[in-house]
């Protein structure tokens, strides 16, 4: 099996341990510094750096092999090892032995463009520190028009990112809904919107400013004024290798935001 | 076929109208003023008041029947008609000629008792503007940790009632959830969580003080210092005649609150 | 000079310990479980419990000595020192060589009735678990018209207190304002209400249901249907020596909550 | 007694009646479409526009003359009347027969660039939807350190501004503070600070990223990783002319924000 290792730059070192370590066992591993589509034809995917190193190898694959994260960083509720002991989970993963979860994630699209997010997808001003004014539609039926920073529409695995910040709740990542929170809005009265994943949400932004619709804080595209974008689950969940310290571990990291 | 007709007790008159525009149509009509589980030998159920009336009635029944509501109270967002036009839906409910959706309702068990409810269960001090001690655990793993004035475990449908006033975000009522939001938690950093409705939850009360849990604001069960509560979906949902207007008639609540 | 020492029904030798030791230092030291107006001849006074200790104190009096906290219970932010540590401070306080701080204090009024809080005074309905709604006016203007569980008008010194738990802003102890925060409104918009400590505020209970007002919570009046509580600042302050680490204090206490 | 006239651009023929109006009352009227410190020199300043050309004004001029609002815009919770009916009233204010009331500002100072905000001076990421990190002191003293899109120091008159949107509370306007709310903080657990006017602010920004500092939302100085503002109240207030219905337009302007 082909197995393909993602690494942030400050990680080359133990990424080519992981290689190693993996050949010695038989496998065939790929570095990757920049992720691809290419990993796709991978049997599995090791991630060595943090939450975000796995963000981003994500939103490059459509339909993404299993991944198996060694956390580098801070505190990563989506990694499963440390550097120092990853050797036996690792190879239980490769060798099939752990279950494969699968968690959702959303799709926006405005015109020809589309963008995936496992957390989620941030439409905001596209300049700084200016309202913009949007309605948000469930099926065709309008549920919010404000004025406000911007709008967050993310996934259960998302809500304890951005979504969290912005004041959404915590939303159980075994779990599918799309949430809408909004970013900083101009009035006193709103709460998220936690929607069955099966809508189809659209955002529509008034004529007043042109926005922009970013993916995991990284991949963004421009939304003119007056214009929409279409937000849905995916149809292609990402993978992770079962890990049994989930639930222990968002809200070992709920109390260190505090 | 015979149709329950449960009235609040300030809509007797309308109440008898209803039963005579059954009559008259061939249906058999029998008018409960307190409603009990005779209830469920009935082919349907019409309510004459309001979302009270409603959850006090599902409260008695353990299978319920589907349910036509008649509003003669403030806002409801369960019913489905008012006083003055009620004739031609209500007609079509009778004839089938309307779909039946289900609502996710939760049970909550201690010792030898059991409350269900539609919208909510409430753990609260049995003492008047006291705080409460307690641990909350998803699947046997702990969540939360915390002192307040009570803790809320409410369905979609319940997330716009007592959840809602106490912080908690709109649940899409066409999705499962279990949501718990604490009331006025001794603590700054908190959110609600919006667990799948798989989960068992538990709440567990500390020694400091005995506790009531409380379903729809209605039925009562007293919980001992130290002692738990289960939490779960109930097996048997609550049923309505379809309602088109279910998500503008929501907004329009949330609006009407601010 | 006579002081008095109130203390904690569990601290009751810690207490005859300090009195021993003010009375080698030829001060007269009297002990009181129980506080009383007996204490306003004393020329200061040493609790010896927790915050808690200090708040029921300072109900029984209308015109407090300063106040010198040892703090046995959990942690204190009125406090001082703690059982093992008190002595060279406590000293200091007696021969005046501490400068005295003044923290306001509100009073609610109804009917021939006053109730004197250094944190806040809760309206709250009489019965468990259910609404009350009220209006709330500053200087004769309707300011808030709601149904809630509840509404607090608490002091800076209180906004870390049970305003705190309902939503309320931390403000400056070395400040001076009433702050409004509803409990659980029955709605999605709203927000705490800091106003000048100069306003006349009342609240009016509407016919729905009896009340009572509890200032902290401790002591009690009830309010009933139809009727009114006058808020206002109190004439006399509770007077604290001096402490250097009350804002260090009040934001370990902050983040110890989380 | 020379009265400046300021206006937005949509409002010079009103602007231009104004004129009329009060020359032929006697007085010297001088229009100005960008308002520079020139007007300092005039006894009283007319505003034709919305709030937004109010603060527009007051940006411009350290010694503020009191103002008088005529409302073109959205409702105004700083104007006085309406082109309809402000003959009358902007009379009275320049015969000097209304009370003048004076309104807290705040400074910011960052090296030798200093701005003066009637609302608010936010600091946010010189990126769009980039998080920064900062620790905020009170008179030195830390009393929170997070990484958040951004923080505000506002006035009472901007607690209903940007400061609302980010969630602080609402306070009186006859009072003195500055509130510190923060924007999207990364985290579960924080609270807006309301603290006393006479403290100094300050926030320093971390070596994460650039930040800039934005008064009332219009000027704006660059703040570099690692440096400091310093924010306090300023020793110019605003001036304007007595309103009877100051609260009341507040509280309207909250339901309308609904």
């Amino acid at each position: 099996m082909k197995i393909g290792i993602v690494y942030k730059f400050d990680s080359v070192e133990i990424a080519r341990e992981v290689a190693e370590f993996l050949e010695k066992y038989g496998y065939q591993a790929e570095l990757h510094h920049i992720p691809s589509c290419a990993l796709e034809d991978c049997g599995m995917i090791v991630t060595v750096g943090g939450d975000g190193t796995i963000l981003r190898t994500l939103q490059e694959l459509k339909n993404p092999p299993p991944i198996f994260g060694i956390n580098t960083g801070r505190m990563g509720i989506l990694t499963h090892a440390s550097p120092e002991n990853y050797g036996a989970e690792l190879l239980r993963a490769a060798e099939g032995k752990l279950r494969i979860e699968e968690f959702m994630r959303i799709e926006a699209s405005h015109k020809d463009v589309r963008v995936t997010a496992l957390n989620e997808v941030a439409v905001v001003s596209s300049v700084q520190a200016r309202l913009i004014e949007f309605e948000v539609y469930a099926d065709g039926e309008l549920i919010e028009s404000m004025r406000a920073d911007g709008a967050i529409f993310s996934t259960p695995t998302g809500s304890t990112a951005y979504s969290l910040s912005a004041g959404g709740p915590i939303i159980d990542p075994y779990s599918e809904a799309i949430c809408f929170t909004p970013i900083s809005p101009f009035r006193i009265g709103w709460r998220p919107w936690v929607l069955s994943p099966e809508r189809l949400v659209k955002i529509r932004i008034s004529e007043l400013r042109d926005a922009l619709a970013i993916a995991d804080g990284n991949k963004s595209m421009e939304v003119g004024a007056g214009e929409e974008v279409i937000i849905k689950k995916s149809e292609n969940p990402a993978r992770f290798f079962e890990k049994s310290s989930r639930i222990t571990d968002m809200v070992a990291k709920m109390r260190s935001m505090k």
